[in-house]
């Protein structure tokens, strides 16, 4: 299938490739394209390919398997046990920042109409699905206690509050956790602000961790990658409580200092976990798409804010050389053939 | 329901109870009665109990709980949400190092006749059925792959070779991991030997963790409680791996150095997971149960030279304050009208 490409989010993977500290070009070519952040149209649709047709929107997925291990054979290689994948835009394939590209349709997720002004936020949210449905997998470890309800709404931390923690928070709150999202930027930001509007907590954490006073957490979802608060996190998980981390610190950061015994001691008294997630796979995206209906059912509007900016591609290398203070997501227009007039919401 | 205490086993809870650096007696004593890992026989039936009778072998489980929450409730106290329940021999409540104790039905477990040498190690057992229940379901979280089978068996290192440790050894062999098991204590050690009878790889690792080679395992099981091999082991995960924490550290410990930014990115990037385990419930008395069966079909009279030393009842206040080099398991006798020559294997 060939698609024409409309927009791109840009991310701070973006920015480390655009860098030189990430990413890799795909074999025999001396540059890559960027790009994974991703929302396009049909042009054409190659002969057995059903389901699809000229116009339909869609995004792709960024992973693609290493064809040797079991997941990636499952369609599940953001479980690749080999570490032979590939990914659009980051890793030995070409990204979607182009007028084109070229996929076949399994990597492709249909968007309704509805959710073309937000669809470009449907992979970092499908990251930020993943990462919560790990964590409430490992939560569940403790089985579910039928008919011993909690006598608490379940209790999430997100730090930062980038796009994986802003959507962090939407798809917390959806799944009926009460959600304090922190960040060191102050109350007057965007994202103080959505969070506001869709009733969870905002609190400036400048001054350190215990600006959230006393309260544990059953879920935290880590998303500024920060090393040293992402160890002291672990001391604001209530009892059997889980810290994902999504966020992707830097490994030549030099050692830090850690109360390790203390540390450790509570993880095991507690029962409590720390787990990775990166990446997602196909049925992420399509929680995502889920989620993105609830959110504009439930808080109209408030996702798309999330949108700081679209940028048109000839500033590609501006936006992906700055950082813009307070932004939550930029967004890279690449179709001058779908602008964005365009795409308003089709209310 | 009245038990006469058989025999207790001795482990490093009880050292530290024992040297004043943890436990708590039950309100209004001013002293604890030290024991929890236990086996006993039915001396009297109250009126209203089924199911059990006078000369019964028995295990009692050692942690009640808070009688507030849902998980407490549910019977599953080894995940206590409020912190508040208590553990005979240890925190609040007297144990078993006595001629007899008096418990409710619900939290006793019949043993069959032939466990009777062995069954004392019931208790250590439950607590490792229970960390490889929670190592294996924070594995699951993947999924399972229907149709892909992995291309390999499942790998396990034990760190640590205790009796938690060669119990997590036993437990993991039956269930089709390929064990490695390191310590520092050379090849010539009790634990050295059954672990080459059972299959299972033993490394002497007093040069530190590189005495494996360059290995990476699904599954860490960590028995020795030692902080900085704890952080050393996450670089030892296989890709979706993860560590269990079964070991308690000493929270006074002094901080020390890690290189967090590797060992974070690294858990992010590779879907990694650690995860502390403590304590079980009755339902991990029942899979060790099960699997001390299991043990001594597969490879019978092993598992009960894992208790290295049966000792007299006069003799615990040496049990409790030496360290005997190379011993897995030291058991009192208790019960002077039960001696061990009654204990042999009915075969």
């Amino acid at each position: 299938m060939r698609i024409g490409v409309i927009e791109c989010g840009v991310c701070g993977t973006d920015h480390d490739i655009a860098a030189g500290k990430y990413g890799k070009p795909p074999a025999g070519s001396d540059f890559l394209i960027l790009g994974h952040e991703n929302l396009g149209t049909v042009r054409e649709v190659g002969p057995g390919v059903d389901g699809f047709a000229p116009g339909d929107l869609v995004v792709a997925t960024v992973r693609r398997g290493c064809g040797l291990c079991r997941f990636c054979a499952a369609n599940r290689s953001d479980c690749c046990e080999t570490g032979l994948y590939t990914e659009r835009g980051i890793i030995g394939a070409h990204g979607y920042i182009a007028e084109e590209y070229v996929e076949r349709p399994e990597y492709l997720l249909h968007v309704p109409p509805a959710l073309r002004p937000i669809a470009v936020l449907m992979e970092p949210l499908s990251v930020v699905e993943k990462a919560i449905e790990t964590g409430q997998k490992v939560l569940d470890r403790r089985e579910p206690t039928p008919g011993f309800p909690p006598q608490r709404p379940p209790t999430a931390l997100v730090t930062g509050t980038g796009a994986i923690g802003m959507l962090a928070s939407l798809v917390l709150s959806v799944r009926g956790y009460e959600v304090t999202a922190i960040d060191r930027h102050g109350d007057a930001t965007l994202a103080a602000r959505v969070l506001r509007r869709i009733g969870a907590t905002h609190v400036d954490s400048s001054s350190g961790i215990d600006a959230i006073g006393t309260a544990h957490y059953d879920l935290i979802v880590e998303a500024s990658g920060a090393i040293t608060l992402d160890f002291q996190l672990v001391s604001r998980l209530a009892p059997n409580g889980v810290l994902v981390l999504t966020g992707i610190p830097d490994a030549s950061a030099p050692p830090i200092s850690v109360a390790g015994g203390a540390l450790l001691r509570g993880m095991v008294l507690a029962n409590q976990a720390i787990v990775g997630s990166v990446n997602a796979n196909r049925t992420h995206f399509e929680l995502g798409l889920n989620d993105l209906l609830r959110f504009e059912e439930r808080w109209p509007g408030v996702t798309a804010e999330l949108i700081s900016q679209r940028r048109p591609l000839n500033e590609a290398p501006q936006v992906l050389g700055e950082h813009v203070g307070g932004a939550v997501k930029i967004v890279l227009t690449v179709s001058t053939l779908t602008p964005f007039s365009d795409l308003s919401p089709r209310r």
